[in-house]
């Protein structure tokens, strides 16, 4: 028990701004064990109920960020970019984005994770290419950042520590749905990485992390506010997640998209969201030139191959089959392929990415469990976007699967994943905002 | 943890109903130590931000009343009244209601407290009297509410224990000044005494429980409800707490002054917050009787010496000294008494009775731990009250203390705290609201 402790969660309980030295000694001695976890469990509870003051919310972001070692990512190049999804289904942005990048001379340095559950991991995807391995430590970290302009790594238990702490407390209370806790969170991992700027892709729409597109707009706003004021400028898009990005589900499928968008084709949903968020980041890190100059040159790296060498050159780096790259053919396949038909003809209206999340997930492209294995092979490829047209009979999915499963019952929920209807059907916009 | 905690959690912190059952797994399971203090924590803070459904915070009181021994007093006679305070400055109200209402006939059995802080114990101001001792099992106070129609005992561990246990982590959480759970608290004790029914005496002003009349309304209305939904017929008066009830601060002072109320002496607040607590029960006991009745036969009881002859007759039961209540100038007496005068003529316009409670206190009449001891003789005896006219000079208080205090500093402190100005003094209502 701490008289201090107990003054600060009498103040969040009433509104009243705490200070950054009241948050670090509250949540640093809840780290550090002075601070006992009913009393933390109740100021998590306040905060959940009233919300947090911007600056201690900064504060929070800034302790938990200190809690661990510090990447100061920074130091390894003029200028490094770091970039976070809040979490999509079939969302390869980060295969496409990060060459792209590297491709026009914009380092990126960033920790990336697992696929868990129905939402996908780039790390899983990476490592569908044959022989590919991300680095280790922070020496191959440097080194494939010098080599290749990308530094890509799996998420450090060392950085922001405290972060995890307070999550498997906010796990047990009914707290992890608060925006100033979900934007602490995930902004003291960037705080600790230390990158110069970074971009923000915060997904809205069903199965999205905050499903209220106020309050996903608030998240998203709450976050470049914490960046900013912490030193990490930090910009962000709301983008679209009421179908899946792209077409392809699955790791190596979504390799061999991401292939694709990098060789200038056109990946609708993929591409237009790569090249918005390689717009924010580049603004930042060429700060003198103008928004058509930067467009005119993220979009030349696509078109002239510059960005697709970037990716062979990074898995070359890493040790993967670039063969693969030349070919995605070669990359890892399933051996049974069913095609999912539209039943009627009409538009397409909606196409459930949560469940087709779910779906993909039970074929062996996620993991139920942090320690399972995934099958790199296995997914969902999209024929069809919403608002396409389409005859009765016409192929509008193909799963890529083991022979084990029950064909029939997959082919059926995967058909009612998608709603095909008469008339028009009204199609989102893919960026929502910007901040 | 639990999983049923978590979502009991989660459904109070969003506003909805827990139900019963829900309410008695959290917090039963939280006494018998199967729902951690985290998660409990948690859910007292969401209760705290949100507020509790009435029927959940009823189901929360019943728990509590359940967790240890329950009295049943209706089992003991054909009616019996229970009575409860939350707290004020010389608030002798007990010990003359108490005897009133067994001078009609309506027998009393109630657990009391001893005094903490400034605030003073009925337990103590009884123990004045030379060789009184309260009963101290179920035998002796069944045979003293049989005997003399008055039950009176100390506050018993054994009562809703589960009520202190959660008080404790509310103590340490920031979440003792709830309405739901300060309501749920008393009533649980209320409720596990079984009385067949209750008054309560809410205090207003400052030094009350609550300090704001919107929030002491909304918990004098909430106890009402919960006892009426629980099978305990409750009423309630808010009672004004801006200057100390009655003449009397301290022990045998407001014993002395209980006898000259009971002797059918009009004490100005104290006679009429009795008379007005008096009709609440008896109206409860005589169903049949009109209002006009009712406070005739009370004031009879006042007026024709029966109810003096009622303590008496419980004094004598309990082992006391009768001739201090026939002679209260014989009680314990201090050895230094200091006149307080007015510094200037004028009308009283406030009498801080926080501070002279604290005051008295100080001077032994109070006690800073539980088991110090309190010295009965001294105190303050206030000579005027809210809207009398005073004379330069005139007498405002006489302080009753040992020798060894710094006198000037006494002095001083107990002027300050009257206010005396120019002009009429607004008079605040005795009976704010009878629920």
């Amino acid at each position: 028990m701490s008289a201090p402790a107990l003054d600060c969660i009498a103040a969040t309980r009433t509104g009243r701004p705490l200070g950054e030295a009241a948050i670090t000694g509250l949540v640093g001695g809840y780290l550090d064990g002075s601070v006992p976890d009913y009393q933390l469990a109740a100021w998590l509870m306040a905060v959940a109920c009233n919300g947090l003051a911007l600056d201690d919310t900064t504060a929070l972001t800034r302790v938990l960020a200190r809690s661990g070692q510090q990447l100061n990512l920074r130091s390894l190049a003029p200028f490094i970019a770091d970039k976070h999804s809040t979490g999509g289904i079939g969302d390869n942005t980060t295969l496409v984005l990060v060459p792209l990048l590297a491709a026009v001379d914009i380092p990126v340095g960033k920790l990336t994770g697992r696929s868990l559950g129905h939402h996908g991991g780039t790390v899983d995807k990476l490592e569908s290419i044959s022989g590919l391995r991300l680095p280790a430590d922070a020496d191959e970290f440097t080194k494939s950042l010098a080599s290749t302009g990308i530094g890509l790594t799996g998420q450090s238990d060392h950085l922001a520590p405290g972060d995890g702490a307070l999550y498997a407390l906010r796990d047990v209370t009914a707290t992890v749905d608060s925006i100033p806790l979900i934007a602490s969170s995930i902004m003291s991992k960037k705080l600790a990485a230390g990158a110069s700027a970074c971009v923000l892709d915060v997904k809205t729409g069903p199965g999205a992390v905050l499903t209220d597109p106020v309050q996903t707009l608030e998240l998203a706003r709450l976050m470049v506010d914490i960046g900013n004021r912490a030193g990490l400028p930090t910009r962000a898009v709301i983008s679209d997640m009421s179908q899946p990005l792209g077409y392809a589900i699955g790791n190596a499928l979504e390799v061999a998209e991401a292939v694709r968008a990098l060789s200038g084709r056109h990946v609708p949903g993929l591409t237009d969201l790569v090249l918005a968020l390689a717009e924010l980041i580049a603004a930042q890190a060429w700060p003198d030139r103008a928004p058509d100059q930067i467009r005119r040159c993220l979009h030349a790296a696509l078109a002239d191959g510059s960005a697709l060498a970037a990716l062979r050159r990074w898995v070359e780096h890493l040790g993967g089959d670039v063969r693969q790259i030349d070919d995605p053919t070669l990359l890892p396949a399933a051996d049974v392929r069913l095609a999912v038909t539209a039943p009627t003809g009409g538009t397409v209206h909606r196409i459930d990415g949560d469940e087709l999340g779910r779906l993909a997930a039970e074929l062996g492209a996620g993991r139920a469990r942090a320690d399972s294995p995934v099958d790199p092979a296995v997914g969902i490829h999209l024929h069809v976007r919403v608002g396409d047209r389409v005859r009765a009979g016409q192929q509008m999915a193909e799963l890529h699967l083991r022979a084990a499963h029950d064909q029939a019952a997959l082919l059926q929920r995967t058909a009612a994943a998608f709603t095909v209807a008469d008339g028009p059907a009204p199609v989102p916009p893919l960026i929502h905002h910007t901040i």
